[in-house]
């Protein structure tokens, strides 16, 4: 049933009886071939999904019946991703494999060295890329994009308490890995990346100053979007509380 | 001089003076206007890399002369990735980004689940992507892509010492961070992705008696590729031994 997978709205996911917005009848009734009573699961991209069935067909509508809600816990610890702004494709990767991984927040910064430059509406397309990613994933949510915001008030946002980072190539003397197991263990993580071409000094010294780490990641110098990947696998797979 | 990244055989990079290939002799002079004097890298991927300056241009031609040769460090511990067969856009992702996360070997395996075919010429394309992705991030060595091989006989190639580990979406007690992290340190990495659709029980079996052990990466199902880029993140990533 894993490609069963539907995308509702919040209040929508509060019925008893949930009809499907049109593409997403046309895909259940076209290309899955679905009929009354098949088995489903409704996402409302927000923390909760549902266990249905198909209740009645008709005319390209497709109605479904919830049967058991579910509000899957949210991975720990939440984290934030501050990215500095890159290009379309870049952004489009990151929107989907972000998802996959879990990622809570993403902040995009148009940075000195950021060759693209803010879009509006940019944000509403990576958010509904990542709907789709959902689907795929079975996540119950998709990360949150923010729309472009300066440094200052990215850096200002993360809470005290947070794992605040920030990779840096030209720094050799401390591992993600090991500012990121630092105790106490973290509640939060707040991980700042730059945008192709990397930060200037003043932006790692501004960092800094806010309380975010300068790590490294080794000798080779990954594309921006490969470091932001690497270092959500890095929060995600990191050894869970529990497990040996 | 991030771009001035040229490939040149290893053969070439013994000599004093090397003269570019045309194409890349082409980006030289078209995209990057080299001329005499001018300061860049040759590397031969396969693990060494050199200072070098331009010693002289002509229609066309590009001769440079070597300055100082250098065999950076290879990244700890080996990492070697078998991989089920994955269609071509989700393989060439993987050649650019597993060459940034510096895999050692890739080794693609045509599972029972696996939807594409073997194609001759298949790892050929994979290894010039790599190459390419080698002057991006400045690595002095990209993975090496076998041909597809059988499960069976990427199983026996893995040597006893070697960590080796199964990626399983199904494995919920064995974090893939605590495999790693199992003592003694491995000298070598081996870790076994599924395909798109995952591993049959059979396979799990047969890697498991194959001395590889499984692990999940949690509730989110990751797409193959993803999984592949998490895993390498995840090897290359943690705690250093001597950095905090």
């Amino acid at each position: 049933m894993s490609q069963r997978r539907f995308l509702v709205s919040p209040a929508d996911l509060d019925q008893d009886l949930v009809e499907l917005a049109p593409e997403e009848a046309a895909h259940a009734l076209k290309v899955l071939r679905l009929t009354p009573g098949d088995g489903l699961w409704l996402l409302d991209g927000a923390g909760r999904r549902a266990r249905a069935k198909v209740e009645a067909v008709a005319k390209g509508r497709v109605s479904c019946r919830v049967l058991e809600r579910e509000t899957p816990p949210r991975p720990w610890p939440r984290l934030v991703l501050l990215c500095g702004l890159l290009k379309a494709p870049a952004l489009e990767l990151l929107a989907v494999k972000l998802t996959e991984l879990a990622v809570d927040e993403v902040r995009l910064i148009p940075t000195q060295r950021a060759v693209p430059k803010p879009k509006p509406g940019h944000e509403a397309r990576l958010q509904r890329l990542a709907a789709q990613a959902l689907k795929q994933c079975g996540a119950a949510w998709a990360p949150l994009f923010h729309a472009p915001q300066s440094l200052a008030s990215a850096l200002a946002a993360a809470p005290d308490p947070a794992r605040k980072v920030i990779l840096y190539e030209d720094e050799t003397g401390q591992s993600l890995a090991g500012a990121l197991a630092r105790p106490p263990a973290a509640e939060e993580v707040w991980a700042l990346v730059g945008p192709e071409g990397g930060f200037t000094p003043e932006e790692v010294a501004q960092a800094q100053a806010a309380g975010f780490i300068a790590c490294g990641l080794g000798p080779v110098i990954l594309r921006a979007e490969t470091a932001a990947l690497a270092c959500a696998a890095l929060v995600r797979f990191n050894p869970v509380p529990g497990l040996p």
